[in-house]
């Protein structure tokens, strides 16, 4: 599914423009193409459309998107969107995940202790501003200045946590938006299926097609204890999507990279991907066994290995996209036209530029990932051990100079996570920090001094068990304590994994800022050049990359060829039940075998279409020209993956839950008459 | 370290010829340069010296080297080419992994029921004879007249048993040689130190140097029921070697390919390699938390894990080095001036022909992987069905008809295997079985004929769990009289592995001819070609590939520059004093922490050397001018991994154990008085 992974940080992603091609898009709301819509479709969105679509469409700031679907302030996403938060709410004697939940009542719906919604409000051009502040800088000092001016209008902007704003990055600096969001985050669960029919079909299927599942849930954004009130919202269409309609989707694509230069392509190919899929296939053979251990461990551990799996297949697909020789050998030419072009001009060595610090980033990957990025520490605690460390001397400092992560703008969502009631599993923890010791240790060899300064003369397993064992951050109350004690507290503290993010803290940083002055920036402003020189060969702005903002991206609903055979577009409900074999991740949850004789078979189930989208668009609605809800992305084909470097139109498919069997499902199997009320009003 | 990996069938190795420079180079014994060493060294080995060195060689059946030692058969290799048999002699109560073993009288000696030994007595040349069987033919034809002609060369030598007899092709199809091994099959152990200072510094020192290992154990060959009589064996150097000393490697490379194309090497780099990394990886992760089970699984499973992370250490190494730019640009411009020299000519089309093969067994490389090389089953059990299934099938054919396992001249090593006492583990075969499944799913999908043939509507992880609960064929008269019952015997078994196996097997023979005719026959001819192309070029035959055939190498011990360190090419004991922790993999043994004071510690320990080895080479002896045993080759380091596909002298080293601390072991640590006054008599 196409899950975006969680991000620990706000990430500065890089971005570019694109010319967009035949349905290829993932466009800017204020820069949409309603013209080209309007002559090939007849069909103009004009302003208030786009302004509604907008205010309807919702960011689970985790790493999702969503939709309002009543006024009242119930959001529809994916179940994968929010199986953190039913895994949260389950017990050792009520399993959600695999009994699926609906609040009868409203005072059943139960908050979920980590996810907030984000709804985009305004969005401001604020290209000027950072120019004038970073006026003839470059390398480290143009990086301070850019990041001290986002602070400042995000600061502003914030005004006292009221909103969420943040600046963003488009078309590779060419320019900058401010976004400004409504917050919320009291956020609570309504309706969750089973896991075994929102996943049906499990990893074999994942990122296939034809699919059969109810990938869905129904959450509530709540403002000072009641619903919140969502007068943007989208009707349910009970009729769905027929083949061939033009469709949108709104939502928030992750990150796209397609206007990487050959040299980071290879980078990505050769470097970047198979250390991330070898870590994941590890970890994937570790948490399978682990879940062996038992009912409970099975448990806490399914949405660790679920979204481990889901990691892998989607960073498999974009290898082999990278390695198949031909498409590899379009942008190479593409490349190649384009330097020819300005050969001779300054704007030439940009790609070297580039290949430079693709080679000086290698030096220090490992490193980087592992002691910055925190792979050597995974799992929650050190994670909780950080933010406190961190934040007592971030806090400390000017807003302005703070890392990003801890500017006022960002610490809310920082406090939500960090007080999050949510349990710690030290077992769990425990298994995850000696597998990333031990990477630590293997990846940067024995002798290595920070490996030494880390593990001294023990070992891995020893010293997460002693780790684990003796940290008391997994208390809610502790950490308070911490985070509230500020620096004082922090260097008071005997907390074993206080200790330890307090050791390495300065070699983390170091390798940020290598990594920031040595490689980004250098990378950015290379490609900014590049991305001007492309403009001016093509003519056009295009579309940015994307960047966890909002798009939006048009299409119609259309099957495809592989090895041969036409998939068509649409399944329907009897299709379920041919293909379930009463084993997972084929087993149907009993209130399915029970609901089949009652079920209409034909009722349309999943569709796939040929709309633009990419992790971080799971959970987006799929709307009609009325703007009525369709369908419910919650993921893209194989060929799908891709897209991360390039769009293909004839096999990339997004896939989609349709709107008739969301309905169908909540009447017929689940009896949520109250919910199913509420959306068909 | 250099291990193997154990090959489940001989193999056709393609081979080809190698223009050596400096030391370059893995010699055949027939044609080894002594008049360049003589010109270099001052020292010219004539034809005593080579047959001395050449008998007292041996070779490991399952996949290492070794020599012999004393008149009466002892043998020297490396533990870890005897973990197996080490394990297999454990029990619950006696974990000869960890404690060591000690043999203090010959009666002591415990057989190891799968090691076979083999030694070259006797090379013959039989190109001419597979030329006048072969001659006009192509494709499919060619290749079963080559492989009829070869069974028949064999089974001719083999005369009832008593000898071992391999056609081994070299440079590329340009000569084929007749090997005759003397077959030892009585084998027992006489010394294996403990698993803590045998591979002291584990994975995290695995492939590095400096290094602190007694990668050492002593073997003993039986004829009759007595040790063998081997009159030219090795003495031991108690000096050892010292820096610049020139030394030599009598042992069995497994593989090498240094004269892969580019769409072959690409082929590796983009397909081969990461499958095969993301595989390992995720067994590693498996097996690493399911040694967590307890004491006795973590026993039966450590060979299984130790070879895992070995083979992925090994191959990440070789894809490091193919993604090095530079030197595969090296390759690319190699290649494109052989080419330009023969533009014009027929030869040019050769390596169009193999970039199309490669393209072909990009198509079916999972499942020729997955089911004839059984990826999709691994474990014992499954292993055992197929040798019956296959072997009742087989053995009704002609000789020359068989496939090449099942072949006249094979069936003593197969039968030794398939009636091995060796115990077998359900529970570990059972998860290894339900990983095999789980990948077979994966790769292929769920909607894939041969998928849906062997799960039908059950799961990996029941089906895995029904097939070894209900075989017999781990047991050893059950699969006797399967054996001997022959098709008849088969066709009436319901146990359900046999018919598991029974059940793939036209698929996975399909498979099997698929790749043999439209990959493998290509590639031979094609390569053979260009191996052709090159000797015209290059005015020289060189050395062939390595085809875990008997070699010999020659170079100096030397040090190397690291990350701007010089690493000095000899350890002491008291180094490894130093690196201990306490904690494992950096923990030593009670008899060596009890032995400190005694021990000199300037005794040196590890060396490396010039010597240009590969995987099968562990448990080579390093020998002097004078044929004295020196070293014993256990490993090499990191840079010496991309030996597979070139030679860098600056930095790929070979690890030995120094000869004299083998000696100050056994006589201070291991006080194994008889073994070391037979050693230095």
């Amino acid at each position: 599914m196409v899950r975006r992974p969680a991000l620990l940080f706000p990430i500065l992603v890089l971005m570019v423009a694109l010319p967009a091609q035949a349905e290829e898009g993932m466009w800017l709301f204020n820069e949409f193409p309603s013209a080209t819509v309007g002559q090939q479709y007849g069909f103009t969105p004009n302003a208030r459309w786009l302004e509604h679509a907008q205010k309807a469409s919702v960011r689970l700031a985790g790493g999702c998107s969503g939709s309002f679907v009543s006024k009242d302030g119930l959001v529809l996403t994916n179940h994968h969107c929010v199986s953190g938060c039913v895994q949260q709410l389950s017990t050792a004697d009520n399993d959600l995940m695999a009994n699926g939940f609906v609040a009868k009542a409203q005072s059943d719906e139960v908050r979920c202790p980590e996810i907030e919604l984000n709804q985009l409000v305004e969005i401001r051009d604020v290209t000027d501003r950072i120019g004038a502040a970073t006026q003839g800088l470059s390398d480290a000092a143009y990086m301070a200045a850019l990041k001290t001016e986002m602070s400042r209008i995000e600061t502003e902007c914030v005004q006292g946590g009221k909103w969420r704003c943040d600046v963003v990055t488009l078309f590779q600096g060419g320019a900058y938006h401010l976004y400004r969001y409504k917050r919320f985050q009291d956020v609570r669960l309504a309706f969750a299926p089973e896991f075994r029919i929102a996943f049906f079909g499990g990893d074999p299927d994942n990122f296939t097609f034809p699919r059969y599942d109810l990938d869905a849930a129904l959450i509530r954004a709540y403002e000072n204890g009641k619903p919140a009130r969502t007068p943007e919202f989208f009707r349910f269409s009970k009729a769905g999507a027929a083949e061939g309609d033009l469709v949108f989707v709104s939502g928030h694509p992750g990150r796209t990279q397609r206007l990487l230069t050959i040299a980071q392509l290879a980078f990505q190919r050769d470097v970047v991907l198979p250390a991330r899929l070898a870590r994941l296939a590890e970890m994937r053979g570790l948490l399978t066994e682990f879940a062996r251990r038992g009912d409970e461990q099975r448990r806490f551990s399914t949405d660790w290995l679920f979204g481990v799996e889901n990691a892998y297949k989607a960073l498999k697909g974009r290898f082999e996209a990278l390695t198949d020789a031909a498409q590899f050998s379009l942008k190479v030419a593409d490349e190649d036209a384009l330097r020819a072009k300005v050969a001779g001009t300054p704007d030439a060595e940009a790609w070297d530029a580039i290949a430079q610090a693709v080679v000086e980033h290698r030096q220090f990957i490992d490193a980087h990932n592992l002691v910055e990025n925190a792979q050597a520490f995974p799992g929650d605690l050190f994670g909780i051990a950080r933010m406190l460390v961190r934040g007592a001397a971030e806090r400390a400092r000017p807003n302005e100079t703070r890392l990003r992560e801890f500017t006022d703008a960002a610490l809310p969502s920082l406090e939500q996570r960090l007080f999050s009631e949510a349990p710690v599993h030290p077992e769990l923890d425990q298994i995850l920090l000696t597998f990333g010791l031990t990477k630590l240790r293997e990846l940067l060899g024995a002798d290595d001094p920070i490996v030494r300064k880390v593990l001294g003369k023990d070992s891995p397993q020893d010293m997460a068990r002693d780790l684990v064992g003796m940290t008391q951050v997994g208390d809610v109350a502790a950490r308070r304590a911490l985070w509230e004690g500020g620096q004082a507290a922090i260097d008071a503290s005997f907390d074993p994994m206080i200790l330890l993010a307090r050791l390495i803290d300065d070699d983390a940083r170091a390798l940020r800022t290598r990594y920031e002055d040595r490689v980004e920036s250098v990378i950015r402003k290379a490609s900014e050049t590049i991305a001007r020189a492309r403009f001016a060969s093509a003519g056009q702005r295009g579309y940015p990359d994307a960047t966890f903002t909002l798009r939006l991206t048009y299409g119609t609903v259309k099957g495809y060829q592989e090895r041969g055979r036409t998939i068509a577009p649409i399944t329907h409900l009897e299709g379920l039940y041919l293909r379930a074999t009463g084993k997972d991740p084929y087993a149907l949850p009993p209130s399915w075998l029970d609901a089949k004789d009652r079920l209409n078979p034909r009722t349309p189930f999943n569709f796939a279409s040929t709309c633009d989208i990419i992790g971080g668009n799971s959970g987006s609605p799929v709307i009609n020209r009325k703007a009525e809800l369709v369908g419910l992305i919650f993921d893209g084909n194989i060929q799908s993956l891709g897209g991360d470097y390039w769009f293909d139109e004839s096999v990339n498919r997004a896939v989609s839950v349709a709107s008739p069997a969301i309905l169908e499902a909540l009447k017929t199997v689940y009896r949520a008459d109250r919910l199913l009320k509420e959306l068909t009003r």
